[in-house]
């Protein structure tokens, strides 16, 4: 993402999930997935605080897909 | 992508599969398939309905190759 | 590709390959080979169809190498 | 990363990790982990002193993750 | 490579090699090794003929390392 | 790395190598490690001479970590 385009809709529908301080699953491209709860997000990074709550920088570029924890 | 263009023919073809509401088969760079229905794409993402009905959010770079499912 | 260059000598390459309708083998980042006739190209996918006579899209950015089917 | 943006919540956390000496955990898209203290980002690299004392550079497009040392 | 820089040292190697007929070894990310004469060169792919006389594209996206053939 | 810019801290610790004739050990994405001596680099390649002294280009999308040689 070279320019974070807050309209976009993937972008707004992360930023629901930041407010509803939803947990979401996380697969990356090392093909873990993370678990845990989206504080914020940049055009570079998303950063999620997992179970022992330390704040986990996700670079985009590792993203593979993301949905909401069942 | 840098830019949405919507007049590409891989665009199209995934803007009719939205409308047709078309079951499709995503093989991602984790080398696993995703099966679902496409909800709605933007320039980052895709968004895919899966059997458990959660919206799953795809990233476009990890997109390796889509087809109809049979 | 930022931009579709049809003069490149690759993109001439692949367009008569579908002028052709040359069978070509697809190896993929995914390390799988496809096989299949090239229908056509754009600055994101190439759409192949297959065996099963799907068109499948396949993601530049997942394309490793392409050459005839011997 | 096209260009080197400081304002991003990203790049400032990263920048606190550094002038806190904060040991960090790097996942790679090789799967491995680094362990050491961020000596200095640019836009290309992390740069890293591992236990063994030598500096590492780290390329962004290979990093996956990051958090505090627990 | 957003532009073919012709002035480039990488660039000016590999054209040696056309003009040397030099046979090389290329590296892909799927981690094997491809051994042939390289055809010729353009900003998205080299083409290489390997020992079956077939005209191979490789993808830029996919080198990972190159050097004359032992 | 779109423009090869000689002011980035990470380039110009590369350029310190080069001169010194550094031995280093790069960590690329297909997770082997090469080992030899940085001869010269540039926006799209670093050029290693390896132990049996064949120039090895090495693309700069498959870096992953670099260190000095112990």
């Amino acid at each position: 993402m070279s320019q974070f385009n807050t309209g976009l809709p993937s972008v707004r529908l992360l930023q629901g999930y930041v407010k509803d301080k939803q947990e979401v699953e996380v697969k990356l491209s090392t093909d873990e997935i993370l678990v845990g709860r989206l504080l914020w997000q940049d055009v570079e990074c998303l950063c999620l605080v997992d179970q022992d709550d330390r704040p986990t920088l996700v670079w985009r570029q590792s993203l593979v897909s993301l949905k909401p924890k069942a």
